[in-house]
């Protein structure tokens, strides 16, 4: 079976979960973090090289404030567990804004947690926009676009899982996502099952690789 | 019924069709001419205000001469058909290069059509990276990233549909397609028929708008 090297993850539909078990909005979040940490295994187990989960975005901080504290809250914790296994971490986002928590601040240089192996991306307070924004005062040069962006240390994705339905990439890595083959579950994250993974496994080595070409 | 503004069509499955039908690769782009003008009549009638082609990229052009001259034939041909109608027409890509049809360079500058009406952008010989190429050397300024694009006269996708069932972006529009709606059809474009286009409109009435907020 082709395994992707690289598989991105939109773990969307915490507020929509939290609806639907009579819980406030804000307490969905919490949720995802075991099925974060069980999707990490088992993508080490399958063989996969890198990992991005997007955590939130600039976009994301236009919520009401209880839900901002509450998925920032989630990200921490969610960064803490991922930094007890053995990986190579780095967290990637604004840290320029007062809504990067600054425990974070440490893992904005990839850092090798335990033995290292798996690199595991994290975007905290990552936006589109900012992310390109770099290519403006970067001088006229050969360099491919992709290594002028800010998040230059994330690698093409090759797969990319979206939970809870919805068909976008809201603003995930558009460079790095160019030719990242789409998966969406309907699912929302906090109801993460192994079988997600698979199915999408499965999925993905009926596609084709062309780049285009 | 929630009319999206911008509508952005990946006209794929030409050569799978053609293969399907017997024939050699190249015939299949001549196949997708009619649906093009049909898709445009019906997008017009739907109220969308703005039509973007996926005609060929620069990564396209690593194909064989036979298929090469095809689709660049069919992309002559089809913005011939469509300057016949009544649109504000642009077509936007690496001028620069050999591979781009010097038939079109009148309509790298929006042209009035006829009466004018619905915005047809046209995307020939275009790279994700050429696109973005521009930024490097921009001022550094306050705005907006997606102002200082190559394709800056080209708005916001609400609605990507592709046909021949790929789930991938394949480096159309990266920076316009951050919030899209992603409707892919199984069918082959030459394949195109009217209630493709009225499911993918059914479908995009029933996402929401969040724009990440």
């Amino acid at each position: 079976m082709r395994i992707p090297n690289h598989i991105g993850v939109i773990p969307d539909g915490n507020r929509r979960w939290a609806d639907n078990n009579g819980l406030p909005k804000e307490m969905g979040y919490r949720e995802g973090l075991n099925p974060g940490l069980k999707l990490l295994k088992l993508c080490r187990e399958a063989g996969v090289k890198e990992l991005t989960y997007y955590g939130f975005t600039v976009d994301n901080t236009k919520r009401p404030t209880t839900q901002k504290k509450a998925f920032v809250q989630a990200c921490i914790d969610a960064i803490d567990m991922i930094a007890s296994e053995d990986v190579s971490l780095l967290v990637i986002g604004d840290t320029e804004s007062k809504m990067f928590p600054k425990a974070l601040l440490p893992y904005t240089r990839r850092t090798k947690v335990g033995k290292g192996g798996i690199r595991v991306n994290f975007l905290v307070n990552y936006g589109w926009e900012w992310d390109l924004g770099n290519l403006r005062t970067a001088e006229k040069n050969k360099r491919k676009v992709i290594k002028e962006l800010k998040s230059n240390d994330i690698s093409r994705v090759d797969l990319l899982i979206r939970w809870g339905g919805r068909r976008r990439l809201s603003g995930f890595l558009p460079a790095q996502s160019v030719y990242a083959d789409f998966y969406v579950l309907d699912d929302y994250w906090p109801d993460f099952k192994e079988e997600h993974f698979y199915d999408a496994l499965k999925w993905y080595n009926t596609q084709d690789i062309t780049l285009g070409g």
